[in-house]
């Protein structure tokens, strides 16, 4: 089957969402599902076949409105857990004190940028705030292509690297209908999935190919733009260093890596504190987002000075929000408390653990084809009797596991990748409630359809 | 003298802007500028001649690390005021309970997505919520541009609209160098100043002569992108219903009308909530910002409901951060407390209290040519003996005033323009504060240097 048969016409940002032509089966979902669709419309996406009103939320667990447990499986936003205390001490308390942005002078913000570049190999690196990781992928684009001088952007076949127009340009795990711009190349990582391959080579040489086609296209290279986890194409993690060939290629030709560390950044893939790290990668732009607030909005960007002089040559850059007073709180608070709580550490002991245990799972049933995954970032592939990508069963795992209280999503070309990405304070205790579920799916739930 | 004689090669948005090359006077001050361009580099701005560290915020009041006091009459993010116990308690009260996407259902977001509609005129308008006004914009350029199948855009000489590469296109104030792209068309506001005009007929025919140019060049014209007080410009409020024509005409061709509220929006133009309300406009789509969660980052985007399918047939569009739990619980309060302290009546009282004292200012100093402004949003053009724009005056004025005490910044082509935009709390004893303290500086501040 190929990319284009077996992907259907949703957006892959759509796997597991409700569809708004039906009913939830509640009649208070209902309601506030039509509300949803009066008030948000089109663009609102909820998930499950049956969404959920959420109203507590506290480490690992979220409560519904009927007073129902989830394990949170899913949201890698709350890094350190919900509603944790450290992160709201320090907004409140700054909150009471004071909030402006940027363009006065805050030691609290010099202190964060210090100890975050202080974790990054960047030559005379600068930190720059941004409120989300969509403007810190949007601004870093800008900084490559000017210092390039070039158009051209390479990424994965699944990417999604944000929400502005620029981004979702490099975003085909957006893309519902049509194509990526052809300044755009997108490289399949699916053949990972053959352990036989020689990883390294392969993506060298789909690189090497892509920095051809968009030679003789006439946009050239500026940048290879990569989240290292790989987290929508269905997390593909190793071998780590597999992407350092590539990367030189790139950077031979005068391309920049940016390496968008929103998904597997600040601990979450265990072995380093950022994805390019396990890969031994020397990016040229790094990006951070959804974790850096644990919910609070904050982002950024760190990029030479050299390549933020060039912008600044040409136009300005301010962002209101971002270094704020309280997103510097927020943000110092999470990094303090990543180290103190050895989240990372905890990431790569039960990540561990419970790659062990889902592949155990795997040997066990035929649907479930292969894991892969770092620390606590986890795909499981979802295949038919006749080993094809089986995002039917993948949906309906994940709705199961969402009605016995297991909060998991969906990711893949294909749509049929189980995403596992807990708050990292997800303990092994966790993890077996987890696997005890997925296997009662796998035993109960299914009613035999595999496709 | 035309607009590129007058004009310097630096951006708009860096007027007023520290010199980094200068020392502050001030040791302590000067270490953290150098820890400031160390660490957050090239494209940080720092307001003042003697940058400001900032340690406290209430209400209209800053103040920095010595205890100095400061009349806020500049920052219009904390709407309220800053540090409003309303909205501090919101947040604690959210943060404590639960913060997460708009994926799970949230009776909240409904409560506050229909309050905001029901003060648009959108038929079967729907809210989508975003994290910034840059991401507003860039959105609505997109559903703006998909639903013409245009790519043209007209704007305002010295817009604003944002950070992200696609607004940065429609933001001639923030170019340094070069000039807008080919499918930017701007309009000079400047010929507003002379009250003999028929405001209505000449923006009229500057948008006629646009959309044929923009025709001419095979973009077409996909909107016409105004913040109605015009602020970047330099505060162009007069006369109100000028634009209704030259609106019309937009829509009668095809092209979107996009308000950007970001500046006026929220009450701060006094007479209506809404500054194309002010002119009588009905627009298309429009775009919230910086006053919308007094601080707590929030902003947001009204379209009708079949623009938001057009797009939503093509990309999936997702914002982790906009509309998270905290995020609306940050805007309803800023919502209730508008409405339940009489802000906006605030504005307006307190800000024509304020223009006449101004305009008797303006009679009594060469120096201030002419003011302009609606409710709290206020425009004062500065000039030279010879009736020319003087931005080294203007400058002069705003640092004499900061280290008077009082904060204001400057806007417009030339940099010539004070502009007077405080939170919406400031009462007429903080306007005579303002008043008396811009009468010292043209007394004694300025050396008998006018241009």
């Amino acid at each position: 089957m190929s990319a284009e048969t077996k992907r259907d016409t949703r957006s892959i940002l759509d796997q597991n969402a409700f569809n708004f032509e039906r009913s939830s089966g509640d009649d208070h979902l209902d309601s506030l599902i039509r509300q949803r669709r009066d008030l948000v419309g089109p663009t609102s996406m909820l998930f499950y076949d049956q969404p959920i009103e959420m109203v507590e939320g506290q480490g690992v667990w979220l409560f519904d409105g009927d007073g129902k447990r989830y394990l949170d499986a899913y949201n890698n936003v709350p890094v350190l857990g919900h509603c944790h205390p450290r992160v709201i001490d320090a907004v409140a308390q700054q909150m009471v004190r004071l909030n402006v942005h940027t363009r006065y002078l805050d030691e609290a913000l010099h202190r964060y940028a210090e100890q975050l570049l202080g974790t990054l190999p960047l030559d005379s690196g600068r930190l720059v705030m941004t409120c989300t990781g969509s403007e810190a992928n949007d601004l870093a684009l800008r900084l490559a292509r000017l210092h390039s001088g070039k158009q051209g952007v390479i990424v994965s076949a699944a990417a999604y690297h944000g929400n502005t127009a620029a981004v979702t340009e490099v975003s085909p795990s957006s893309m519902k209908q049509g194509q990526v711009p052809d300044f755009v190349v997108c490289i399949d990582l699916e053949p990972l999935n053959d352990e036989s391959l020689d990883a390294a080579a392969y993506l060298d040489t789909q690189v090497a190919n892509a920095i051809e086609l968009l030679d003789e296209r006439g946009f050239g290279c500026a940048a290879l733009l990569i989240d290292t986890i790989f987290s929508s194409d269905g997390v593909y993690a190793d071998p780590a260093g597999a992407l350092a060939p590539a990367v030189r290629r790139v950077q031979h030709a005068g391309g920049l890596l940016i390496a968008d560390e929103v998904q597997p950044g600040f601990g979450r893939t265990g072995s380093e504190f950022w994805g390019f790290a396990r890969h031994g990668l020397m990016p040229d732009i790094v990006t951070f987002g959804k974790p850096m607030g644990n919910g609070y909005p904050v982002a950024g960007l760190a990029a030479p000075e050299a390549l933020l002089a060039e912008l600044s040559a040409q136009t300005g850059y301010f962002n209101t929000f971002g270094g704020s007073s309280v997103a510097v709180a927020a943000a110092q608070a999470v990094l303090d408390t990543l180290v103190e709580e050895e989240l990372q550490a905890n990431a790569l002991s039960t990540g561990n653990e419970l790659l062990s245990g889902l592949r155990g799972l795997c040997d066990e049933f035929p649907q479930l084809a292969r894991v892969r995954g770092a620390g606590l970032f986890i795909g499981v592939d979802i295949v038919s009797a006749d080993n094809q990508p089986d995002p039917l069963t993948c949906s309906r795992i994940i709705n199961a596991l969402r009605h016995r209280g297991v909060l998991i999503g969906a990711a893949g070309l294909y749509g049929n990748v189980l995403k596992i990405r807990p708050p990292l304070c997800f303990k092994p205790e966790h993890g077996h409630l987890l696997l005890e579920q997925l296997r009662q799916v796998l035993i109960n739930d299914l009613g035999g359809v595999t496709s």
